[in-house]
């Protein structure tokens, strides 16, 4: 896969962007980053990247022109899916991340200021992806989450040390604690369960502890999880507890 | 304010958290921000900062021990509001930011592999929080948004090129299209209405562009917001003509 960032901050992006396992996947070839200056895509050092936007309002937008130029400026640039930090855009999810990730290429334009002149709408086809309903300073840090989460669900990225499939927010419940050396530590000991080596208890340890974080945090995740016999008893379990909790 | 990171990777994450108003707020002295190496609170040279789970779970966790000097290494660390990057904790939202923002002090603490041994919320008040329900490979990215999310909140920071309260999401209502210089650009022209100077006329065309934005992608936004009689009128419009035109 290939990712092409369009920024203005192309050194501070790269930084964060080959840190870690990044940094292997591009050295060991299975991923291509590219970090585009938006401000060499001017045609003169007069020109700017941005200018006032029509019809009075504040701030500044970035030009059509210069972004067109820099998109065209990636080889073969229409077998990329184009991307734009937004927040009118679709929520960055699991879902959209494991769609881009199907990809071959990926342009991810940051926004800035008061973001971009909505003629390249017409000019390319771009997808406005959104990090949620928080503002932050430009699309540079949204820009980072989109290519991470695509990233890491490439083949061979994520290695041992971390695991795909077992994060919380895919299995649909939220992870149990979790407790390291040393085993006790100032008075807070490791639950007895974990350190029993009885599978099946720490099995059912963690499967309830998920559910009571999970009841209590983030129900919302309990409505489009597959829930089984077992998981239903233990919610009806924790329910009455919770019930019996409030009338005292 | 002082934001005090905790991390793997400072250089990379110095870069990104210093670049643009944020580099020029720490200049000007409005902000101070300060990287630890969690790996510098190891206290010698064989001691990890992560070790397995207990249970038999994969992955790595970080360890309380070396976390607990990392933040008992911040002066007057007890007046810190301690925030750790993790998917149970609530979503990072416009409110999350500006209740952080009326902090003197935050300490961040960026999560890597399976997370951090549970213990830690023993030993300190910390929240948790997320960036919302996707995953990417460390805090280090969600530790960024929170940062300036919050940091574009204090007065000053953000400049005459941004406008902190015009944006869509404060407002509830997406922001209409926005078109800069040229005016008429390989056939896509400006519409009409934001060159002609009649204030009124404009603003009637944006906030009529808004609500259709708003009504397309993000209608949960508008059972927030206080509607005025106008934008019910316009709504109304809206829908009579998506209807007609699904009949069709």
């Amino acid at each position: 896969m290939h990712i092409v960032f369009i920024t203005l901050f192309p050194a501070q992006m790269e930084a964060m962007a080959t840190r870690s396992i990044f940094g292997r996947a591009v050295e060991s070839g299975q991923i291509k980053l590219t970090f585009k200056d938006l401000r060499d895509y001017c045609e003169s050092p007069k020109e700017r990247v941005d200018d006032k936007p029509f019809g009075g309002t504040q701030g500044m937008l970035l030009r059509c022109e210069v972004i067109e130029r820099a998109i065209l400026s990636v080889d073969q640039y229409d077998k990329y899916r184009i991307l734009y930090t937004c927040p009118k855009g679709k929520i960055l999810s699991q879902e959209v991340a494991s769609s881009l990730s199907q990809e071959t290429g990926l342009i991810i334009l940051s926004g800035y200021y008061e973001g971009i002149d909505e003629r390249l709408f017409s000019l390319f086809e771009i997808e406005r992806v959104s990090m949620g309903d928080v503002v932050v300073s430009s699309g540079d840090v949204p820009a980072l989450a989109i290519a991470e989460a695509t990233m890491r669900l490439l083949p061979g990225v994520v290695g041992n040390n971390e695991s795909v499939a077992d994060d919380s927010i895919v299995s649909g419940i939220l992870e149990a604690p979790q407790y390291t050396q040393p085993r006790a530590y100032k008075g807070h000991t490791v639950p007895e369960v974990l350190t029993s080596g009885h599978h099946e208890k720490i099995r059912q340890w963690r499967r309830e502890k998920g559910l009571e974080l999970t009841l209590k945090w983030r129900p919302d995740l309990l409505a489009q999880t597959q829930l089984s016999s077992e998981d239903k008893k233990i919610l009806t379990k924790l329910l009455e507890t919770e019930g019996g909790e409030n009338h005292e």
